[in-house]
């Protein structure tokens, strides 16, 4: 679509808006001509919290994940587990697990996984950090979490290693068919690993 | 969705972008951590231009529509026919229309259209500037434009009354089946007012 702008003003807006991951050109314009329908300080806010959040976003000392404080408050909860550390990609992994209700432990967001397509190695995630801290004795069990991709099982070998010399358990997340699912629909490496996996009855029920 | 955020920074920056429509509280959070991941000057940049343009957009004088000056590209260009209005509802008609380029006359937006259920009246639409444009005698044709709803008819209507004063062709763009589309398909209504606005042959093959 090349269109034409009656202002270079909207253009500008509109191409911010489609160099959004998702948003393309018509997308961009609605929601710009939605915006000039708004009165002033609808826009203003809008813009003053995306700057605030990438200006004075704070990351966990301790996990790295997004926080207001210098110390999280995942990490700082004295109620929650604090010698299990699940080892998250990414900050939305926390919040899908928080939003499962069933961790009590802390994370450990790594910030990425190790894909060297994509230039990323050990040194560009947050790994030295995570041996630092199961270092320090505390930790009894590492839960790995990440995609069951090629590169998260890269990444999960590659910390298994670094993890060996210390007395730490490393445990996975299962991987299975999908609770809801129809095992006619499953594909066949879940459906196999489902079937090698498989757990006692008596302990599927207690979920 | 009742989700924890770990970052009341995060939390506000997608409730802001949550507001905007078609804009889900999950597409908003991929939003916000992508803008985490560009740096700083990105989300300033982004900032700064939905800002301007919100603060500092001009309406031309003239039709209404979106400018960078008092009078707009499309009123100030000497080459188009100053003697036809096109009559649209908003600057987005406006950009459909001009990228047709069909249509080498100026326009004029209402800004709307009337709309009781939502309050809108013909006062709160520019057509009184519109009279006062035909008044000035050099207007030959007005074409309405408005969408094919009830809405549009009676706003096509309310004006075909207020011009009915002035010397001044009214026309509405034609309706029917659109080009590409298959007879089948089209609506009833739609078809039976394309049949009976048919177009002689030897007309429609000059298109």
């Amino acid at each position: 679509m090349n269109q034409k702008f009656p202002s270079v003003l909207l253009e500008n807006a509109v191409n911010e808006l489609a160099s959004l991951p998702g948003i393309g050109k018509k997308t961009a314009l609605r929601l710009a001509l939605y915006m000039l329908r708004r009165d002033v300080g609808y826009t203003e806010n809008f813009a003053t919290a995306l700057v605030d959040l990438r200006r004075n976003v704070i990351y966990c000392k301790k996990c790295h994940n997004i926080s207001d404080h210098e110390i999280c408050s995942i990490c700082s909860n004295p109620s929650r587990d604090h010698s299990i550390l699940c080892v998250v990609e990414n900050i939305k992994e926390v919040m899908v697990i928080e939003n499962t209700g069933q961790f009590r432990g802390l994370y450990h967001v790594l910030g990425g996984i190790i894909s060297p397509m994509d230039g990323i190695g050990p040194n560009d995630l947050h790994i030295n950090s995570l041996v630092e801290r199961v270092a320090e004795g505390d930790v009894k069990e590492v839960i790995l979490a990440l995609s069951t991709t090629m590169e998260g099982d890269t990444t999960n070998f590659f910390i298994y290693r670094k993890l060996s010399p210390y007395d730490v358990k490393i445990s996975v997340i299962a991987r299975g068919v999908s609770i809801g699912d129809e095992i006619e629909y499953a594909d066949e490496v879940t459906l196999g690993r489902s079937i090698q996996n498989r757990t006692s009855f008596n302990d599927s029920i207690k979920i």
